[in-house]
This record gives C-alpha cells, structure tokens and sequence, in this order.
C-alpha cells in the first residue's frame, strides 16, 4: 500500500510517499504544474493533504489530481487526543509533529521541536494527549528582525559557521545573540521540559535542525521528515 | 559639579543629571523642544551628547543649548580599554555600558545585559579590557517578527503576564516561545559567560530588565540607568 504525505506551504511542495508506514522518498517542488505531473506518474493507495493554500487554490490543485487525497483539518480523527483549547486555531505542522510523537511514543511524554521558519515545541504526555507547547522566532526570523526594525545593524546569514560566545565586531555579536542565543534558549527549554515530564523522548525537525548543539540527558532524534511521516500516521489512522 | 548625561534615541531623549558620581535626576522627552528648555533652565558644568541623529540634526540641536555637551565617539577617551576590533560600529550605548562595569568592577570582570529593543551583553574583562558580546532580537522585536514575518500569527503584547511552559492555544504559545524563550536564553548566556569568567558581576539594564526571572549563582543588580551611568563615567574621564 502507497501512501503520499503532501505537505504545501508557500515557498515549498512537499511531496513524501511510504509503504505502509516505511518512508520511501521525498520530492520538493516549487510549482503546481511539477507537483501534479509527478503525482499523476505514480500509483498512490492513500493520500493526506496538509496546505496553507486558500479554499480556491486548493481546489483548483485537486481538479488537476488523479488522487483524491484527505484534507487535514480540525475535525479530521487522529491518532492522539488533542487537548488544545483551540484547535481551530492549530497549525497542521504542530498537529502532525504531536501525532507523530505520539505514535512514536505510546504510554512516555515526547516533545517534538520544529526548527524552521518559527521555533515550536510541542508536547504529548504519557497519556497520548496533545497539550500545546511554543512558538517562537526561528534563526532565519531573527536574522532578519535585528536588520528590519533597527537603523544599523547588517542582514546575516542563516548559514554562517559561528561558535565564539563573545563577538568582537558587529557580525560576530549578531552571530552570537543569534545563533548562540538561540541555542542556549532551545536547552533551557529542553532542561525545563525535562523537568516537567518524567522519561521525555526528544525529537527535532525543521530546516534548522542540524544549526545546533543540543543538550540533553537522553539521546534527541533529529529527524527532517517528522511532519511528513506525522501526516502519514493520520492518514494511516484514517484508513 | 553638576554634569548632564544626553542620551538621544530616536523615540525618546533622556537626559541624567548627576553630581561628580551621584545620580540626581532624570528626564526623558520627546521633542527637541521639551529637551532644550529644560536643558536651558539646568546649571550644567559638564556635559556629554551620545545620540543615533545625523550630524545635521545633531548640529541644529547643540545650536539651541547654552551648554555644549562633548559628544561621544569613536576617538573619545574612555575608563576603559577597547579591544572591539571595529570601533567605528561599535553603538555608543554597548560602549557607555561597557564603560560603566569596568569602573564599577576593576579587577574583575564584568557582564552588562541590556534588554531593550536588542538583547545585548557586554563584558570586560578583569584586565578592564571591553571584549565585546552579543546582540539579538529584543522581547517586543520578537512579538513584532512572529507578527510580521508569519501570515497567521497575531501580534502580542510585551505587557502580557505569563508563566507557562506549555501553551495552549496560540497566544499563550506564543507569550511562551518569546517569553519563556527568551529568560530561558539569557540565563543560558549567563551560564556560559559564568563557566568562562571567574568572579564575575553581572549588571541588567533596559526597559525589559524587569521582565525575565533570572538565574545567577552571583547576585545580578538591576538598574535602569546604566547606560546614562556610563555615559557620565566618560565624562568624568575627560574632565
């Protein structure tokens, strides 16, 4: 049984297929027209639609389809309980993230920590329920905020090597309230989680998510395809 | 001797009065204005001008005062010595800060956190030698990212109290990511500068000084005038 993971946010279109719950590949495009050509190149049993599009575009994608995939939303069932007060208002990725970890880790607390475009945590305890976590600014976003609301301070890179706590001209103090800031801030909020839930399993995704040295009593699985294979533990659910 | 310390900014001026060290009053304007006729209205025997105008402005200003404050810049002596490698970036308000805990701490070394619209730190050295540190995104800078650079995200209030590690809906994930985030960051950093520097003073400064619960095996002293403080320390320096 093939299934397909689509993840469709605005810069990207992920496309992940599994065997059951084994992940086969990942393609990433960047417009509708690769996107449908590939999908209608394959033979897909099930698929999950995650999408920030609007209700038009979507539509207009899914016309273009041989498959009909499951739109993910608020009411869809999954495979853990939600105690988020609003799940309206919850993004699919954090909704996926928690499945995930919560299918990964029956019965034992899991946080999952998203290091993209935003910084999130989120949480599952040892009873499967989902009960929210964080969202901050991520690497990319603080880069840009010092540049954007300040008159003096220079636009830097995302990618730059950098490890010095003290910086010494006006890049390597941005690099480190940056990157190292950044850093110190993701293991106080691992030390305080684990001090919160006994046996936490850690997981960490996102784009950033090889950008820093983690600290922690147990083992942190970095994992760059957590949202997507959380999406095909819904969609394995639903079928 | 009565001095004046002027520290304009681009929102507010804020002018300190101090006799020799003693810090008197305060003041903070709005308008050119405002500031000139209570400066008008002082005895004022020395005086000392940091500012983020152009030298246009500057001029104009200093064309309305009956004093004329020394203006602070890369060439003006200082209690300290400078081993920033880019002093001509460096902004007068790390340089006044760094100024401040070298005088108060020699001998050993010192730590300046200012938490404004940055999170800077700044640190000298017990050979009184102003290493340099780090800037990041300050706390409503967050708020104002998350905002602006998502399409979803409201934008929050630095005033908001909050205190949970988990968040359960968006805004309280949010106040969770930036402010629990961003305690859990500076404590970090504190750590790190306390593994690197013995004996070290560590001093908080800013408009959100009061904001994080912060964690030091030393005392850490609050004081929203550092900046003003320091200013007025290069100016004892060059009477």
């Amino acid at each position: 049984m093939k299934n397909c993971a689509l993840d469709l946010g605005n810069t990207q279109l992920k496309v992940a297929l599994f065997q059951d719950r084994d992940f086969l590949n990942l393609e990433v495009f960047t417009t509708f027209q690769d996107l449908v050509s590939f999908l209608n190149n394959e033979t897909i049993e099930h698929s999950i639609l995650s999408s920030v599009l609007n209700g038009h575009e979507t539509q207009q994608l899914l016309s273009q389809l041989n498959i009909q995939p499951k739109i993910l939303g608020e009411s869809t069932p999954i495979p853990i309980q939600n105690n988020y007060r609003t799940p309206k208002t919850l993004g699919n990725d954090r909704l996926a993230n928690a499945c995930f970890a919560g299918v990964q880790c029956p019965g034992q607390s899991a946080l999952v920590i998203d290091a993209g475009t935003c910084l999130k945590m989120d949480l599952v305890n040892a009873e499967n329920e989902y009960l929210g976590g964080s969202i901050g600014p991520g690497l990319e976003m603080r880069f840009k905020a010092l540049n954007n609301y300040t008159g003096n301070l220079p636009l830097l890179s995302n990618e730059e090597e950098y490890q010095n706590l003290v910086g010494n001209d006006t890049n390597t103090s941005i690099l480190s309230g940056v990157k190292i800031g950044m850093q110190e801030e993701i293991n106080g909020l691992i030390r305080r989680y684990e001090a919160n839930y006994d046996d936490l399993t850690i997981f960490i995704t996102g784009g950033d998510l090889d950008k820093f040295e983690l600290k922690s009593k147990n083992t942190i699985f970095a994992d760059r395809l957590i949202t997507l294979k959380g999406l095909n533990e819904i969609l394995l659910f639903n079928i």
